[in-house]
């Protein structure tokens, strides 16, 4: 790539602007609403799919379906309801291989947000693959581990996946990263993906900094991703080195921060932890304002303003 | 106020989304365009007067103004001619006391940015008090100076602003701040700032930190104000006491954090200069996401994508 700004636009690929007219299907994705809350958008392979599915379900459609938008039928009005017309939809096409994205199945919950106005707005749960197929905007943690040479230079932990990690595999990544599962606190899931995936002990890991929050949406062959990465910075001691644990990593490298941008700007990384490192670059003076002449906005797509419904608090735990 | 998500609105007060039907001047501005740049936005009643003082020139009428857009004039072609006829137009305002922001006049030149994709976008430059007359995107620096006490809890350095300052005079701020008046860098600002506004010598100031740029579209009384704002951070010695330096200060405090976010709350603070702290607790895990429930939507409005062009590599140089 020729500048930080293109690696960033290539993960936050979602266009800004709808072109009705554009023939690309990322034009054409037609929102779920719950309420007058919109919580996901479906592209027009899936539309297709879940017409079909919902025709099938002859007198007990779970879904009201237009041109324009998608919504639960009114049958379908409590969380464990729309939990589980979602959870026989979604095995469905799990089943009858509709969809790629399904194939990494995780047997893992992600909660759904809707009402932001509720003192809780989970609306309903679904299986953590499954969230693209609807666009629906989901949370995660990345860790920049960091320590300093004897000059004071920060050097970062950059985290080798596995070549056999079905996503990415082989790519650059953050030293520790991973997605809040339903009932998870955000400080429990740092602390817990630093002993899953780096064997960072507990009394280390309580240290990790929450500094930051970046948004952006994404677009990728399994569909839409709008995300949320709540950042940490950790501070290793000197002595200490991270090691794989749960087999999602290789190896990890202890890089200054000019490795860490030219291997970013070589493709290297898993798109969205480039932009973690991108941020934590800037947080800490390796690049800035009169060096870098996107800065502004660079910062614009890091913190991009997601159309969905937030957590209330408490609700991530 | 009862949250922190309210201290932001209330200074990145422009609407998201502008309604057509309604009263308020607000949602009635009229955008200034730069061939097909929009780089400004003027209110109803500067408007009025736009059209007013254009219609008196005659046959050398400087814009071009429909009921949808204002333009210069096709004669005015270069920076040197748009920057004359605005100078002509404030300086005809400020003699007629047409406008109360200009009673403001600061002579201090401010870059106006144009086509994002020429090398160098300063399209013309205007006095920095008449900049929110035409809604014009402005930069500036500010600065959170901080100490640690002897447990390692961090307290900030906090300014409270002369009481016959012009502007928001009494209320606390960051304890640095200015704007980046034309030819000046980013870090060129930071230092000058550093040595006029609390006496900070430069072996101590070459230290700031650059953190973050903050983005957000205010609306006070003198206009609409797209503000950007570079960010830094400065562990002071503990032996070290800003001192005010220009009169533009009365005094320093050195605050524990909760006593910032409780003034904050009590709207003691200039608002954006309360947003630059409320960033800074972010950064420092004062405010983090399993306790603020408003963390994301705090961090969408910090990081406002404004409509207007920034500066390319070196043109705040």
């Amino acid at each position: 790539m020729k500048s930080l700004l293109e690696v960033v636009e290539q993960c936050d690929s979602f266009p800004y602007e709808i072109d009705a007219s554009s023939k690309l299907d990322i034009h054409h994705a037609v929102p779920i609403y719950l309420g007058s809350q919109k919580i996901g958008n479906v592209l027009p392979d899936v539309m297709k799919a879940l017409k079909e599915y919902n025709h099938s379900q002859n007198d007990h459609k779970p879904f009201e379906i237009t041109e324009t938008l998608i919504r639960f039928a009114s049958w379908v009005d409590t969380v464990q309801k729309r939990t589980k017309v979602v959870e026989t939809l979604m095995n469905t096409w799990r089943a009858d291989k509709t969809f790629d994205a399904l194939s990494g199945w995780r047997n893992e919950l992600y909660p759904v947000y809707g009402d932001s106005e509720q003192a809780d707005n989970v609306a309903f749960v679904m299986e953590r693959a499954a969230t693209p197929l609807f666009g629906i905007s989901t949370f995660g943690v990345h860790l920049n581990a960091y320590t300093r040479d004897k000059d004071g230079n920060i050097c970062m932990w950059v985290a080798r996946r596995s070549k056999t990690k079905q996503t990415w595999p082989g790519l650059l990544d953050n030293c520790v990263a991973g997605g809040i599962s339903y009932t998870y606190s955000v400080k429990d899931t740092i602390i817990k993906e630093c002993n899953e995936e780096a064997s960072i002990p507990l009394d280390i890991a309580s240290k990790a900094k929450s500094v930051n929050v970046i948004t952006y949406y994404t677009y990728t062959s399994n569909g839409l991703q709008p995300e949320t990465q709540y950042i940490f910075d950790l501070e290793l001691p000197q002595d200490f080195t991270p090691t794989p644990c749960d087999g999602e990593v290789d190896c990890f490298y202890l890089w200054r921060l000019d490795k860490v941008r030219e291997t970013i700007l070589n493709n290297e990384w898993k798109t969205n932890c480039g932009l973690v490192a991108i941020d934590f670059m800037m947080r800490h003076a390796f690049i800035t304002p009169d060096e870098e002449p996107n800065y502004i906005d660079i910062s614009y797509r890091l913190h991009r303003r997601l159309e969905f419904p937030t957590p209330r608090k408490g609700h991530h735990a």
